[in-house]
This record gives C-alpha cells, sequence and structure tokens, in this order.
C-alpha cells in the first residue's frame, strides 16, 4: 500500500529472487550527499584489547556519529536524495529507536516535516530525543500492525513519503558509507570486516561495498536470540517473521527483502553469539576503549569471543553501530 | 625521610611561602620526553551539550591516554627523567588508583623494577591492573600512615626512588603536558581553561601552561565535600590535613605543597560543587559524548552548572582526568 510514495521502487515479492541494485556508485555519491551533515568518525584501537582477544581490532565509532548512531547516515542519504516538493509534503516512519531519531533530525536539515510513529510505551527519553530534532510524535499501541497502521493512514491523509528503517535503497546506501570511510582511514587493509544485524542495513550496505573495493572478508554477527538473518543465510530463504529475544535491543528487527539480497550476494558468513558473551563483550568495550556502546554494538566482538579461532592474529574492522543507551537499565 | 632519593629537592617546609620553580619551558621539555609514549588525546565536542549548558565547550579526553588517565603523562616524565642507574634500582609509590598503574607502565617502558604500595582493601580489579603492567605490588593497612611507612621501609631496604603521586616537579610538569597540547590543537583561543583539583598536579601543571602561553583564565573546579584546595585558595594557606567525602574518588587527596604554591600563583578562582550536580554533570558527558569517564572529570561541568552566570556564551575547555570507573558501583 505504499508503493506510490515509497523513495525506492519496492517490486512485490513475486516468489523469485530479487536481484540486488544497489552498487559501489550508489554508496559512494550516498557519501558525496551526507558528507557535509555527518561526522566522519574515527576508528579507535586498544593494545591492551587486542592482547586479551588475540588479534588486531579497529573500531569505527558511529557511537559518535549524528545522533549517536551510524542510523544518521542513512535517514540523511534518505531525506537528501528527495525532491523538494516530495520532501515538503512531509516524511514518515515508525520507529521505537535510532531511526526515528535520525529521519527527524535530517528532516529538519531540510526544514521539511516530519513525523515518527511511535510505541506508546517506548521509553520518555527516546520519545524526547525524536521530539527535540522537531519531529512530530504519533502514538500507537505497542504492536507491528498498530506501528504500520498508523503509518499507512498518515500517508493516506498527509501524503507523506515513508523512509522504511532498512528496507529501501538509499538508507542501504547510505548505512554502505560507513565501510567507505572505513577502508579510506586505515593505513594498511584488513583481513576481515564485520557489523551486526538486525533489519540488514548497515550489514548489506558494508557487504556491498567492502566486497567491490577490498579483499577483505565481510561478516555478519547476530544474537543467537535473534538469528533471523542467520537462518535465512543458510537456508537461502529469507524469513519474514521471526520472535527475536535478545539484550541487543538494535537488533530484533527482522532482515528486509533488499537487505537479504544484499547479504546473500555479498556477505561471506554470519556468525552467532550468547546473550552472556554479549554482555562481556560490552564491558570490555566500555571499560577498554572508554566510549559507551549500545548492546548491539557488541555482538561482532562476542562473535569472535564465542569462535575465535578464524581471528586469531587476524586485522579485523568492526563498525560500532551506535551509543544510545539507558544507564538506568544497564544489562548487568 | 626521604629526601636523598627524592627526584626533586623538596625543600623542608620552613614556614615561608615556597617560591613556584616550574616554568613553561619544564612543561615543554616534558612533552618532548614523554611525546613518544603517550597519546596525543582528542578534543571531544557536543552541540547538543552545548545547548543545554549554554557554553562552547571542549573536552580534552584523557580518559583515552595510556593507563585510562592524564597520570600517564607525570608517571612517563618522572622516569624519563632519571638516569639509568637510578632507576634499575627501582621506583617506588603508593596509590589506590592511577599513579601506581601510570608509575607501573612507565617503568615497564624502561625496563626498570616497580612496587606499588597498595591498601589491602583496594579493589582487586585495580590491584590487577598494576600487577599487569608489572609492577610488584606491597599490600599494607588501609591508612596513610601504613602506606607512608611501607614506602619509607622498601626505601630503606632496597633503595628505591620514590614518585609522588602529585608534589613532584616532574610529576607536575608531566601533567602540564595536556594543556600544552590542548592549546596546539583547538583552532581558536579559549576564554577558559577548566581542570578538577585533587592533588593539585593537574590543576598546578596546567595552571603554569596556560597562564604563560595563552590569554584564557585558569578556573579549578572541586567537589564541595573535598574542598580543602578551595579552603586553601581563599585563605592564601594550604590545609595539610582534610578528610574528603567525595564521590569523585580521584579527587581526594589533600593539595600538595608545590602543587599549592603553582595553583596560588596561576589559577584565576576555584569554584566547588554539589555532589548531585557531580553524578548529573557526569551522566550528561556519558550520554551526550558518549565517553566514559570518572565521576572526578564531571567536576568541572558540575561546577560551571552550579553557577552558569560566568560561563554563559564562553568557550571553555575541560580537561577530562581519566576513565577508570568500576562499573559494578556507578554512582546512580
Amino acid at each position: 500500500m505504499y508503493d506510490l510514495k515509497c523513495l525506492a521502487h519496492h517490486p512485490p515479492e513475486l516468489g523469485y529472487t530479487m536481484v540486488m541494485k544497489i552498487t559501489v556508485k550508489d554508496i559512494q555519491q550516498a557519501h558525496v550527499r551526507i558528507a557535509p551533515y555527518i561526522h566522519c568518525t574515527p576508528i579507535l584501537e586498544s593494545r591492551a584489547l587486542n592482547k586479551i582477544i588475540g588479534c588486531e581490532l579497529l573500531f569505527k565509532a558511529e557511537n559518535f556519529q549524528k545522533i549517536g548512531a551510524f542510523k544518521a547516515r542513512g535517514g540523511c542519504n534518505a531525506v537528501f536524495s528527495m525532491d523538494e516538493a516530495s520532501l515538503q509534503e512531509g516524511v514518515v516512519t515508525h520507529s521505537s529507536g535510532n531511526h526515528g531519531a535520525a529521519l527527524a533530525w535530517a528532516a529538519a536539515l531540510r526544514g521539511a516535516p516530519c513525523t515518527v510513529v511511535m510505541p506508546e510505551n517506548a521509553p520518555a527519553v527516546k520519545i524526547a530525543a525524536v521530539a527535540g530534532y522537531g519531529a512530530t510524535i504519533e502514538l500507537c499501541e505497542p504492536n507491528m500492525s498498530a506501528r504500520e497502521g498508523t503509518v499507512a493512514r498518515l500517508i493516506e491523509q498527509h501524503g507523506y513519503t515513508l523512509v522504511h528503517p532498512y528496507d529501501e535503497d538509499v538508507i542501504i546506501a547510505g548505512q554502505g558509507t560507513a565501510a567507505l570511510e572505513l577502508l579510506e582511514q586505515i593505513d594498511k587493509p584488513v583481513d576481515i570486516i564485520m557489523a551486526p544485524v538486525g533489519g540488514g542495513g548497515l550489514l548489506g550496505g558494508t557487504g556491498i561495498y567492502a566486497k567491490g573495493m577490498s579483499d577483505a572478508k565481510v561478516i555478519g554477527a547476530e544474537p543467537e536470540g535473534a538469528k533471523d538473518a542467520w537462518l535465512g543465510y543458510n537456508s537461502g530463504e529469507r524469513l519474514a517473521e521471526y520472535t527475536p529475544n535478545t539484550v541487543a535491543d538494535g537488533l530484533r528487527a527482522t532482515v528486509g527483502v533488499r537487505n537479504f539480497a544484499a547479504i546473500t550476494e555479498t556477505v561471506d558468513d554470519i556468525l552467532l553469539c550468547s546473550e552472556e558473551r554479549i554482555i562481556e563483550a560490552m564491558r570490555l568495550i566500555w571499560t577498554r576503549l572508554k566510549v559507551i556502546i549500545e548492546p548491539s554494538c557488541a555482538v561482532p566482538l562476542a562473535a569472535i569471543m564465542d569462535q575465535p579461532e578464524q581471528f586469531q592474529g587476524k586485522r579485523v574492522a568492526i563498525i560500532l553501530s551506535g551509543g544510545n543507551v539507558d544507564l538506568d537499565a544497564l544489562p548487568w
């Protein structure tokens, strides 16, 4: 039902495998488009941590990104890809997390109206963050059908354009710019690039860029309690529905259609990790790198710790996805 | 009793005001000496935080320094100022915190023996950190006379050289290198430079360098529950004894003799802040800058929040002193 106003042409799912369309060039163009507005985030390293883990780790610190997460990249690319007329009619999304803040922030940069549909049980601090960027908040019941229904109603009533959190070409291309920067920033090649996978925007974009522009292996990491991408990757068929259960709140989404296509085409492997290991890895990053990260960011390091053999002595880049965490509800 | 083996010539307290001897040049030479071993830490900024506080804040992120705190600067300068023969006899200090780790780390760089006297109730994680740098740990009863007595005995027995945590020329000069880097890193002048004050190594070194090399006001910040520097600064007489009570565990020391001289000579003011405000400021830095800092680091921001008038619209640099915090004992 969103076809008319969607940013990209979402082909209906016709039962055949969708061909991935996003290219390295799309990601390069996205980077040119968004570079004036985003941070080129630093690469962090810790010798003490390398010693503990047994490989050379480079962390792309997207927790220092605008709105505190890589989602600023996709949101910015979506908004700056739109023509002025459509944009001024307004954009809409549903999000209980970083994508809502990212779209609100990006829309404000172009002075465009933005509405974010949020579940009524979303933490007050997250609602305040989105409102702080000037977006209109529309609360709904805390379930996916209420969220999608509310978005559909708003599109119907106001002619808003939907910007999906991850299953969208411009979003995937935008998220891929983190890998573009990473590869430009490092002074010698890495053996492996890792990113966590939730909806698959970050991992999809990372895979497309890194496979096209480097010899690095691209490995996704996912919590065992939210392993829909892992199941789909290994069976060759995307899971349309899955009920996740993980502390990594940013990874509770189910992989999108075009995200799945990008991942199956470009990613070398997806590794799982336990919940306990996520918390252990998160604490290690907090104490050794001295940066605040969300549990989702710790998933690649946790996957390395859970299956260390293939990483020993390797040079491994990890994209730290974000740093928006509730200090009153830490997982330890 | 440490006279013979002390790094600097500590004049006995004879009742007259001690003249400050450390100069800008000492700090410049210290920087040349230690630069190969320390990190030139980044300056962090957050527009969102600036908006909340009402001034332009620049944070020198010494939480990213070696051993996780600015203390690496002084420890490194002390060790690399020593001649090889004295050094190989060994260095000693007493510390329950960052200075012990700093001296252990610096001594290891030159392959020199180091002993750190620690109270037997020190957290296991801190003991492990110092031991991890290869130092010998000597446990003692958890009071100052036991600590000093144990150090004296070790010096007597082994001929070690004492490296005091703050009341030492080479330590003050070393800590002053953070301000040196800060002033070289910023692209336009700041109105005010702030540092927390405990023993006074950081604030003393900052004052000497910043007063000599910039037009910025230098302001120290201290918790109300540990206001010995504030009392001494305002009365003109250093307090030799004071019982602190503050969440800012790094600031529980009493200002040293030569630190007091440097501070009274160069610092424009010392401001106090409440305990509640320290925790609020610490959370603001965690959530807005996405970095892990110790409570001590939050004291300058807390002082600004407690008396905002003189800071409104100003450009203010704050030295974030360190990031070694116990994640299982957060103050909220």
